[in-house]
Parts: C-alpha cells; structure tokens; sequence
C-alpha cells in the first residue's frame, strides 16, 4: 500500500464498489490500509488491489476502528446502518446511497459546482444520483456565466445503475429476444417493484419506484439533488427518467432557459469546451456527439449537440452522456475523497 | 378483390408497403384492383394479399392508368418523380414520404386532427413523419380543450423507422456484441451519411441529416409538420429525436405548456381517455404505462404518464407510444384513404 489513509470500501464486491477500487487504483489515491467490507453473504471473497489479493469482510461496526475515510456503496440500509457507526469511529464517509442525500446536515457534493460545501460536512458526505451528478457538471459553468432559471430533462439511462443482476436480465433477454425465445422479466424496473417489465429492445417510462405525485423517486431525486448542489432552491426543474437497453452510459436531452437574451450556442459551446470535467462532443457536420457507448470506461461528462431554441432565444437544448458507474458513482467518490485531501478535512 | 376502388401500393415490398397491405386487408378496405408497384429491383416478387399471390410490377407513370388511390412509400425521389404522373392520370395520392409535406398546396393529414383539410387536397395528400403523427394525436385534444402554446419533445425512436436493413443491422450488432465478436456498422444513424454508428446497447442522438442550424432534418419536421397539421404557426415546438435499439414503436416524453392554469392531471387523463386514437395507459400504483414492446401491432397511440409540472401550473409531462409502423405510416395512410372515401373525396 504505502503512505496515505486508511481506507474502507462497503460494497466492495458490488458493480459500484469493483468500480471505486479500479478508480483508486487508476488515481494512485494515498492509501496505507484497506479495508474490504461487505454483507456477510459476501464475506471471504478475494480481491484484488494493484495486484495483491485483499479478502473481503463481514461489515460490522467495528469494521471502522481506525477508518479515515470510508466509501459506501451498499444500499441504503446499509448506510443508514454502519455510516454513523462508522462516523462515531472518526471516519469520514462518502455515501453513494439515497440515505442521506437530501438530509440537511450532510453536504451533497459534486466536486466541479460545490466542492466547498465539503467544509461544512459533519462526517458524512453524500454523492449524489447518478443521472443528476452528469447533468449539473454541465449545468453549473452556465449557471456561473449567464444565469440559470429552468431545466427540463428525458433520460436515457442504462441497466447498470440497476446493479450487476439488471446486465445480467438485459444480456438474458436479448439472447432469448434474437433467438426467439421466451423469458420471463424478473429485476427491471425496480427489483422490489410488483411487476416486471421487459427491458431488451424497449424502452422502460419508469426508475425507481412511484411517489403519489405521479412522478418516481428517480425524477424526483434529479429534481430535489439538483437543486441542493446548486444551491437554487427557486431552480425550475422538470424530471422525465426512462430506462433504455444500454448496458453502461447514461444519456440526457436537457433543455434550459437561461438569465440571458443575448448569448449564442457558440457562447456556451466555447463556455462548456473549458469546463471542469466536461469533454466537448459538438461538430454536426462531422456526425460528431457524445453517445453512451463512447463514454464507457471515461471519467469525463460529454456534452453536444448544443443549439438555440427556435422561439426563445433564452432556451437552449443539449445532450448530456457520461458512464453512469464512473462519474455518476464511483469515481465522484473518489473525486471527493481527493478533494478532502486537497482541502486538509481528512 | 371485390366492389371498391383501384387501389396501388408503390413500394408494396418494403418494410412500410408490407404494413400498408397488412392494414388494407384487416380493414377490408373496398378494393377493386390492386397493382403492386416498386423499383426496377424488386419488381417481379410475388406478394400475397387476402391470400392470393399478386405479382409486383415496376412502377412507370403508364402503372397509374386508371388507378383511383395510390398509396406511396417508396422513399422521396420516386414520389417526387411518379406522384405528379399518379396525378395527371386521375389517381389521388396519399404520399408517406417527406416530398410534399411542407409544400402548400398539398394537406398534410392525421385524421384525427385535420381530416377537414382532405377536402382542400390538389391531388397529393401528404402522410406527416411517424414522431410527427403520434404526437399530434395526443396533442390534439389538449389544445381544443385546453389550448397549447408550447411544446418540448424527446424522442426513443425505434430502428424500422430506417427501414428493414436497419432492423437487420441492430440485430446482427446485438448479436456481435453478445458473442463478444467484431462488426462494422453499415447503416444507421442515415444510411447516406459519412459515418455510421454502433446502434444496439447504445442511443445515437441523430435521425436524418443535419441541417445548418444544429437541428437534425427528424427534428425540423417534428416542429415544422406539428404547425402545419394542428393550423398553428405561433405554437412554440422544440424536439430532440434519438435513435434506440428498439424494433418497432416509438415513444416520446413530451412536456407542454396550455393556455389555463386552473386544470389538473386528471382533468387531461379524462380527456385523452376518451379522445379519438388514443389509448389511455396510466396507473402509476399498478406500473402501468405504454412500452414500445407492448404497441406493436396496435394502430391506436398509446399515452400515459401524465402528470403536472411541479413549477408551472399550466405544464404537464407524458408519454406517448405508438407502432411507427402503423399510426406512423401504413394505418395513418390508410385511415386517410378511409376518410376520403366516408367524405366521397374519391
């Protein structure tokens, strides 16, 4: 290991967890020790952690006796669970769960927009939806230049924000589908949900299961996250969320209206090409666009086809795509740990 | 054939003409003589029709003789050059290809909107864009309720809207991807494109070429077509039109805004359960809503998801799903042909 901090991962052996050790890895983040935590169901399993296996182990409270930093990424109950038992203990933790996200003493962060709302935390630090991080990276420069009044948005996202068992479901169906066979849809939409839908060749209006306003959890996530990292609690957001046979790679039509009359798609193409962690995709006369299946394995948020509304000069459209599992999970995590370091909070 | 009309089908072996032969048979549209009309190419195939075969022959402007309806969906190139001949020789052409829609003259024409502008027809009456239609129906009865002043529209459009070689491709692509092999994609985004995109497991935000403005020619039509059909030149329409690795249906999340403030969710789900052509699939508690997979087949436009935005009173989100390749082309053909006859326009 080395000189660094001592590390836990909750959920080590999950899509996520497998993710955040790759990501750690890739960045070369200071670690001296660490701790592979999970259910009991996974305990025992090896990993392996540049090069070395690292057994996995039953997460319990004592699992985060001399923690610095803990990464969490194993359902919300397990969150709500061990984050504070971990906290207690002196560790910080980063919760890629729903469990504290919108609590009012835990910091919601996206490093890019409010990085310095780390500074307020008090042990936990919450890292936001997946569909919601992508999309205020792009959001935010805009914001900062030419004001931000409303934002709509249709997602496009892909099964594995549903965890390894929905690729697993997807990859199923589409054998059966081309080889016309029958199956039986068992974890999409929502594996807790009543019914289960086919996901292979169709499109699914539904993430997250229902509120009783009419919209999902999954919408009103992305609504409620974007205005808490934003801080723009008067931000007009619409959510539509859809689930898409793609395997990894979350897309979005955004359509904003911004504080400005006078400002051209060039303005904010030049705007977003030097943001922080947006890679500018936007030549049409080149077919040139982001597109989930280029995004795989990157840690940036691709941003194109960016065009003026025909009728409100205010209004742009946009299209939004980054790896759900990376920026949208594991390496924003990751990305905050960094920044606790960068900031002397750890 | 029986009592009826002479009826041809230009383009009767390709993906649309199929459907449109499928829907003139279950309808027991009144046919009289039936001439099956395609390219040089395919000229010669034998295709059935209430099981008899019928030869098709190559379409020249001597295949009109005599022809009363003849239905085109052979690409725009042969409507541009073989419509005006249908016409000279007494024939009414309902034209599923883009060359007349914009063209003033000729009435563009979903039967549940505008049937009335039939009666204005010079000879060419245009079907619209299959995004186009389904979202005008669900649109219709809105603004005469409600009254609409502006649209945003995100497509999932399924891989027959590019024709049978593009389903051919998104399979042989899934295929490939599943096995883990190589492939080259050939077709899509736009067969005639420079280059051409990887479809299955993945979305491509781009249908039909680009125009200057950063809006694909998919998106022009979509706002360009819906002020035409619905009369309303000063309706705010802005689309984002994406392909997906579906077959058939295409679905749209569709945010509007209407001209009260004073109406609620379930005011438009009452009103759109009973409107002409659509089907009302809309019970969040029971997961109920449309799919792309559960329309094929189906000629009605299937709408749900209907909900209030959270800031805007008078704004409301939903979701619209139809078979591309009924509403969106062959039975909206068709059902133009059934109105010209219920309104002796034939």
């Amino acid at each position: 290991m080395g000189k660094g901090y001592h590390v836990a991962v909750v959920g080590a052996t999950g899509a996520v967890g497998q993710q955040m050790l790759k990501t750690l890895e890739e960045r070369n983040f200071p670690i001296e020790k660490l701790s592979l935590l999970s259910s009991k169901r996974s305990a025992g399993k090896k990993v392996l952690y540049k090069g070395k296996e690292v057994e996995v182990k039953e997460a319990v409270p004592q699992s985060f006796e001399g923690v610095q930093i803990a990464l969490f990424s194993a359902g919300g109950s397990v969150s709500k669970e061990l984050a504070p038992e971990a906290v207690k203990r002196g560790a910080i933790v980063i919760d890629n769960t729903s469990a504290f996200r919108m609590d009012e003493n835990t910091p919601l962060v996206v490093p890019e927009v409010n990085e310095e709302d780390l500074k307020e935390h008090n042990g936990i630090i919450a890292n936001p939806n997946c569909s919601t991080i992508q999309m205020v990276v792009a959001l935010e420069p805009i914001r900062q230049t030419f004001g931000l009044n409303k934002v709509i948005v249709s997602t496009y996202q892909a099964v594995s924000g549903a965890g390894a068992h929905a690729i697993e479901e997807l990859k199923r169906q589409a054998r059966a589908i081309l080889a016309e066979e029958e199956f039986t849809p068992e974890i999409l939409p929502v594996s807790s949900d009543e019914k289960h839908y086919q996901i292979a060749f169709n499109a699914v209006p539904q993430i997250d299961k229902f509120q009783d306003n009419g919209y999902t959890f999954e919408e009103m996530k992305m609504i409620n996250e974007t205005k808490k990292i934003m801080h723009m609690a008067e931000l007009e957001v619409a959510a539509t969320c859809v689930r898409l046979p793609v395997v990894t790679g979350h897309s979005e039509s955004v359509y904003v209206e911004i504080d400005q009359d006078n400002v051209s798609s060039n303005d904010i193409k030049s705007l977003l090409k030097d943001a922080p962690g947006v890679t500018l995709q936007d030549d049409p006369a080149q077919q040139v666009y982001p597109m989930p299946a280029d995004c795989v394995g990157k840690n940036d948020v691709f941003v194109g086809r960016i065009r003026q509304d025909l009728d409100r000069p205010n209004g742009y459209h946009f299209w939004v795509v980054s790896d759900n599992l990376l920026k949208g999970a594991a390496w924003n995590s990751v990305q905050i740990a960094e920044s606790l370091v960068k900031l002397n909070l750890v």
